[in-house]
């Protein structure tokens, strides 16, 4: 008999997707790892019981939190991805024939070993040569990493509680700024900008002490609780609105969500963000 | 002890609130009526188990089905709300000085009697006197109602199943051009466009059968499923993204979530949406 899986949320609210079968379980040493297969979105990656991604919306996540900075940042030849270890973003920045490498490093290879066998439709490009696949804690790898050596940084991480905290803090987005180049663009998943208002408004204030241009965006991403997500696009020197047509001619065709119009639409503010970020 | 209260989505989903208090229960001749008190968005209206709006979400719903229609028409002194029975949209349609009566037309007298009294706070304008309300039939309202008498018509109804149905047909859009004067506006709800995508390509399609100009719009609504909203607006003259400068400006402080850029950038369409309308 098929059975609910319910995020919960706050304890004060909760999104259940009817279970087919569940297709992998485990403790890692990070984590619990759920993989199952559902009625409304195809098989679903959950960590510590929180939908991360599905085969049926997965796009929409992974084109909204890479493409914005893959077809404005005048370089991009090395892109770092930390977190994302269903593979779902190196895929997306693996489709522009100018990147010569992308380093993907996720702090959990039990979460890189399940999607590789259970989710293959989402990470599709392990086999590609351009892609290292570093299994260790993305806040050290960033520490360390040469200076001015990166020309986006993407951050593809889970919400901001435990151990992921250290994420959506001031001080790794300085290490970031200080690994990319010049021109360098960091783009970061920043929670429901609705129901998790403040954690989003927390996320644009940190980055604002790092970064001069800093700009959330917005996307619908179905399996996430709060009717859109947000992320925020950062630079020194970069204007997330200045496209590289050459870049969205190469991309956009082949997205089921992004295009030119999408990508300039999304960075529209309401009146409730604005006040929220201190804008009106 | 409090309880869920769970939305169920053709049993492959359900999104349910934690209830703090039930302060209304009733069937009328129509349908079941919940308003329930509950932590994430306090007081909720649910009609049949469906969660309709909510007092700290509304103005989401109620800004974007009310405001791109009533701040590009030619003319707005007459305007038709078919449905809405919580008072929002009218509340909305009100705020225009230049408004000289609305008609809200909702078929169960039960709701607007509930709303009144356990919703004050979305049906803020009740006792303005350019409101008339009505207690019928939208669909039969229509049809009897004099030609070109109305400048814009909002088609505030619940999901397309059951006696709702008939409000998402083109028989039903064709008596509406027919009540609008020559420069008239419709807009309506569509639907999810992401978890119910059929529903809302046929909705938009039905219009398409009607009038010349038929452009689909989005905004998130978090109460409801699917990671943002659709509705359309749908005019034989008008064009949604020729804003009257003196209406906005009117409007968009007094806005919570919609603004000029907001309007902008509602009406872009991602590929999937392109090719389900056929545009692509």
């Amino acid at each position: 008999m098929s059975q609910w899986y319910d995020e919960v949320f706050e304890d004060k609210s909760r999104f259940g997707l009817k279970v087919r079968q569940t297709l992998f379980h485990a403790k890692s040493d990070f984590q619990t790892i759920d993989i199952i297969d559902t009625e409304l979105f195809g098989k679903v990656l959950a960590l510590d019981g929180t939908f991360q991604t599905s085969v049926k919306d997965e796009y929409y996540y992974h084109e909204m939190l890479v493409h914005p900075a893959l077809t404005t940042a005048s370089q991009i030849k090395r892109v770092l991805v930390i977190g994302g270890g269903d593979g779902g973003s190196v895929r997306e920045v693996l489709r522009y024939p100018e990147v010569e490498r992308v380093t993907l490093v996720e702090i959990d290879g039990d979460v890189v070993n399940a999607c590789k066998e259970h989710l293959p439709e989402i990470g599709r490009a392990w086999r590609d040569p351009r892609l290292q696949l570093l299994i260790q804690d993305g806040i050290q790898y960033v520490e360390k990493a040469e200076p001015e050596s990166v020309d986006v940084i993407i951050v593809d991480g889970p919400d901001p509680i435990g151990p992921a905290v250290g994420l959506f803090k001031k001080e790794f987005y300085r290490s970031c700024r200080e690994r990319l180049r010049k021109h360098g663009v960091l783009a970061v998943q920043s929670e429901s900008p609705h129901v998790m208002k403040e954690a989003f408004c927390r996320i644009v204030s940190e980055l604002k002490h790092v970064f001069r241009n800093v700009r959330p965006y917005f996307g619908p991403v179905p399996i996430y609780p709060g009717s859109g997500w947000s992320f925020v696009y950062a630079s020194n020197e970069q204007d997330p609105l200045e496209i590289i047509d050459r870049r969205i001619q190469q991309i956009e065709n082949g997205c089921r969500y992004y295009n030119r119009d999408i990508h300039r639409s999304a960075f529209a503010l309401s009146n409730e963000v604005k006040q929220g970020l201190g804008l009106k």
